[in-house]
């Protein structure tokens, strides 16, 4: 059951797509004012979502911000990063209820931080809806709710490969080495990712001559190895007159303004930039038709960046910094002159004072940035998504984003930003997997082995036996850091056959991703989901329910070699070393230590239930759908698994040919 | 076994107590040279030492580097905190051996980052002395160590009580309420810490008139209820005309020069600042003897600070950076040049071009501060320790600092620097306690509830729950952030309770500690070390033993209700609420879930250990060591415990009437 509740005059999100109406009583379970809404928290209440944040699977015990931020340092302190999803979900003895706050701007989320008992919520204006959604469940309030913000994106079936970024490849030679990296070493890839020095001057849809002279045949040769390249594209568009993004933005009105109607300007990586308005539908269609020019060159997938938007400075700003530097000069500085200058100089980027000074047009309506801030980077992946929705509708295209917000899972994924090569956040990655779930991006994932920083091996390793579930199954890294590809390590042999079981496992992974988008469902789940009576569920952490028949528990310490897990009930387990060296063993439900090598990866079997296996692969290509070993856990009878397979290009889903039922009698 | 090698022609440290002979023979274990020695780790050999620094127990898989930093943001990925701590020790299948490089120059230790089974360590310069130590347990080898090194510095007994600090509490109002706070509360208190803000401008030994109008009225108020004042001591002296401390430094030639031979000039938070050449006995003797001022108003306990030393800028540097800002003006400034600007405002703080143009007097040579960078800090605190120790033979001060080196233990304590409140720096916390202890530092401990951030109310209520055991028991707070005494927080009354059970245990915390101060052992061990042929043990990152009787399990995580523990034997668990209110439960050898409740801190004791339980004080000074509850895992016949207690103060610790024998029969 949900129900809608507006509060002053609301701007347009587009982030639901049912019209419910509005109801006119008290909100339930909440007290307050729209201004801020209160609940009280009972001792062992527990609180979930939040999509894209910090700590916890239960988010009890901190204050969370949701504005989209450009900020790759994500320590424990945070409040914000690059996504907004403002969805939560209260488990608790006085009730049990979803609620999402369709509101585009900043809203602060207090879940126990200031009161371990209350939790309260403080947009930043009074306008906007608030829906509640009741149900029987966990499960049952997030279908109501991912109902309501409609169907998740689903990508063509090679984006579930594995993939290489870097920050950068800067040459079509350094992309051919990784290709060629990965090949001669037996370590399976689906793409290769192309960072900011592929584009001339970072042009948004140019190709630097000399560095990539031609990047159709690139893409050709790359395809024959069935290994796609995905360039990456920014919001900002470089003020360069004569470069054709420019010129046709200019031309159309299609850049964002600032107070005088004038085109707004920031510095990002090309310098000087434009942000397109993505809040003009004309505007979305217009970029979104310049990714043609890639896609002209066999390009099938891309990743939008710098779309909370980050901006390093803008250029009035940091000349009234360099002009009070200026007036240093002439006396003695203080100490306190010196941390002002600091904080002035470091306080240049992403200002809010600059948010602040940018319009958008919302149907006809100028609007401040602030109001909207955090639907910018949805937009930007919209524009994309419902364009080529349009030119292509048989033809899933791979999208996914730094910054979102609810509504934007309908047109792309999204990656967790930039992370570091650190333990914690491989077990943060862990953590945001169901809580991005339930706001609707399946098709998400963290940087495997860290964006920032440098991995050890150890890490990248361990990370890698996580990512092996995650939709998005990509290792990225930053410039500076050291060369994270696998086969840059000497553990290479063992990362190539722990891929190799990503590829073993996809034909469950994707007919699992593709079922839970279709009936709104969560591809990851938090064990209290599926066991809300038992007590100890609720505070497992490091565990995760994944699709029909699997638990996922991977171990997150350096230099454990073994981790402890619990089971609710009965389990099998699953310890892989590559898709045909396992072993498999039985447990009672409770607890349990449970030795997991360097080299190994471990899941569970619920009871009765059917995984496929089948036989690892360079790529999704390569697969072997057809002969599939079925692991299992069912002890007498009949077990089954309904297996989903497409083309992975085409959108009929619903064909019956694409489902087929694997049976295992004992 | 001890054995030393020299090579080139080493700086004196005075790090060692004992004037062993050289050996001419190759150095055992390792290869390479002295400008890089090398090791080859087995699979599953252990690496344990390097005091304060990052990561786990088992330092295996990071890269650490001894250089003494002003760095608050103690991410993974860093390399260097505030002390520098060369010792190692290797357990592994080919060999036991410990390794202490005494060298006060910069040391790069790579154990197994580059590659996972290779130790690699890598000094600035060749010209040290290299230990290898042998023995026939861990155990051994540290005591063997540890006698190398020198006594460990014990501290007041009435250091071992709970301490409140904050940056800052500027004047005696805001003491008076802080002590108020605690005792109204009834909250144990024994001691309220002093930062920069009680001095006027930050003149060392100095005391604001207006803040401070009388201190000397004021401690002895305090002292009345049993709380001791703990002023803070920066290095840097400020450049002031007139103030004592500069002139009479300037005077007997006391500060660190430039290359020039000129007082280096550094600015700090007095601005700009003269750092003294702790290097000179003379100057050390001068700074000691600065300390009288305050202890002549009634203050018995110093913290050293800024004594890296951390350096804002130097004045000639600021100049340059600024002049090259300037020319920025005339020039439209592009995003590498931005990027440019940010880095060099950023570079001016801790730059290492500035510490290479300090100079000191070693022994009438000049010597660049470079090589003997890590020694500074250290020296700060020899200053004062040893010329009190002059001063007043039998009569203890409490010193701790922050910067530190080996040697350095005989003097004082050491805290972990400035933490953040995140729970990954509670882990940090404990997993740096043992290997702190490995290197002489008995006294010491980090910010409880984090020093950085925000703190909520059941961080801090973990963290004083791990708190409870370690010998320095401090809260602390840095300016910005949420008030974080306990008596702050709703949960204040839990929070006295736990403080409760600090003073309860003090009777056995303090014996311990004394006990291993004067047998060179380790208050607190990894499990290894208690159970070395037990290879579970080695795997333990989250329990320490403690002493002869107990081990700790505190509970690191947020939002958990319980945490996992393992046995290597079978002990008694004690779940305790307050001194007054607890459970206990024999647990079999093994692993288990234990539940424990927010407001309940356990520990173990182990087999046929007897541990002294006293009533909550209010104070150290009002401990009942007299009426001591006995609780104890003795199943059949008799336990006993060798209680050490004296008055506090004075240091004849081998006198027979500081120990009684404590006996259990069953």
């Amino acid at each position: 059951m949900i129900k809608r509740f507006r509060f002053g005059t609301p701007l347009p999100t587009e982030s639901v797509v049912l019209d419910l109406p509005l109801c006119e009583e008290a909100v339930p379970f909440l007290q307050g004012t729209p201004a801020c809404f209160t609940y009280l928290l009972g001792e062992d209440d527990l609180v979930f979502g939040l999509g894209e944040s910090i700590r916890g699977i239960n988010k009890r015990g901190w204050h969370y911000v949701s504005f989209c931020s450009d900020d790759p340092n994500h320590t424990e302190d945070k409040t914000s990063l690059y996504g907004a999803h403002n969805f939560l979900l209260v488990d608790g003895a006085a009730g049990r209820f979803g609620l999402f706050w369709d509101y585009a701007g900043r809203v602060e989320f207090d879940v126990g931080y200031t009161r371990r008992d209350l939790l309260q919520i403080t947009p930043a204006d009074e306008n906007y809806d608030l829906y509640v959604i009741t149900g029987e469940s966990d499960v049952e309030i997030v279908r109501a709710f991912r109902g309501l913000i409609g169907k998740s994106y689903i990508p063509p079936k090679w984006a579930f490969g594995y993939g290489q970024s870097r920050w950068s490849y800067p040459t079509e030679a350094d992309v051919r080495a990784v290709a060629r990296g990965h090949r001669e070493n037996g370590i399976p890839l689906d793409s290769i990712y192309l960072d900011i020095d592929y584009m001339k001057d970072y042009r948004d849809f140019t190709v630097d001559p000399e560095k990539f002279p031609d990047l159709q045949a690139l893409a050709a040769e790359l395809a024959q190895d069935h290994i796609h390249l995905v360039p990456i594209i920014d919001a900002g568009v470089k003020i360069e007159p004569g470069d054709p993004t420019y010129e046709s933005g200019k031309a159309g009105g299609y850049f964002c303004k600032n107070a005088q109607g004038e085109d707004f300007v920031g510095a990002v990586w090309p310098g000087l930039v434009h942000f397109p308005d993505f809040f003009q539908k004309e505007a979305r269609r217009w970029f979104g038709e310049r990714y043609q020019t890639l896609v002209d060159q066999g390009i099938e997938g891309f990743w939008n960046d710098m779309n909370e938007p980050a901006i390093f400075y803008t250029p009035g700003r940091l000349r009234a910094v360099l002009d009070e530097l200026s007036a240093c000069q002439s006396i003695d500085l203080n100490l306190d002159q010196f941390f002002a200058l600091k904080d002035k100089l470091l306080g240049l980027s992403n200002n809010l004072e600059d948010y602040r000074s940018i319009y958008h047009q919302v149907e006809g309506q100028m609007v401040c940035h602030e109001q909207v801030h955090n639907l910018y980077g949805a937009n930007m992946t919209r524009a994309a998504g419902e364009t080529f929705e349009a030119l292509y509708p048989d033809h899933r295209m791979l999208f996914f984003s730094r910054a979102s917000c609810i509504g934007a899972h309908r047109y792309g994924g999204i990656w967790y930003g930039d992370n570091q090569s650190w333990w914690s956040h491989l077990a943060m990655n862990l953590k945001m997997l169901p809580s991005a779930n339930m706001c609707g991006f399946l098709f998400s994932g963290a940087d495997l082995g860290g964006f920032g920083s440098s991995a050890t091996e150890d890490l990248l390793l361990r990370w890698l036996q996580l990512g092996v579930f995650t939709p998005l199954m990509r290792n990225h890294c930053a410039m500076g850091n050291r060369a994270q590809e696998a086969y840059q390590f000497s553990e290479a042999p063992a990362m190539a056959k722990i891929l190799g079981i990503r590829y073993g496992l996809l034909p469950y992974l994707y007919s699992e991703f593709v079922k839970a988008a279709l009936a709104d469902d969560m591809l990851f789940r938090p064990m209290h989901f599926d066991y809300p009576d038992d007590p100890h569920a609720a505070q497992v952490e490091d565990q995760l329910m994944l699709g029909e028949g699997l638990m996922i528990a991977p171990v997150l310490e350096q230099n454990a070699t073994g981790r402890y897990v619990y089971l609710p009930e009965p389990m099998k387990l699953i310890r892989m070393r590559s898709t045909d060296d396992y072993d498999q063993e039985v447990l009672p439900a409770g607890h349990h230590y449970v030795p997991v090598g360097l080299r190994e990866l471990i899941f569970f079997i619920r009871p009765g239930c059917v995984v496929p296996l089948t036989q690892a692969a360079m790529s999704v290509e390569e697969i072997d759908s057809e002969h599939l070993t079925l692991l299992h856990f069912v002890e007498q009878g009949t077990g089954s698994y309904v297996l989903y397979d497409d083309d992975g290009y085409t959108r009929d889903y619903q064909a019956p040919d694409h489902y087929r039922t694997l049976t295992v009698s004992v």
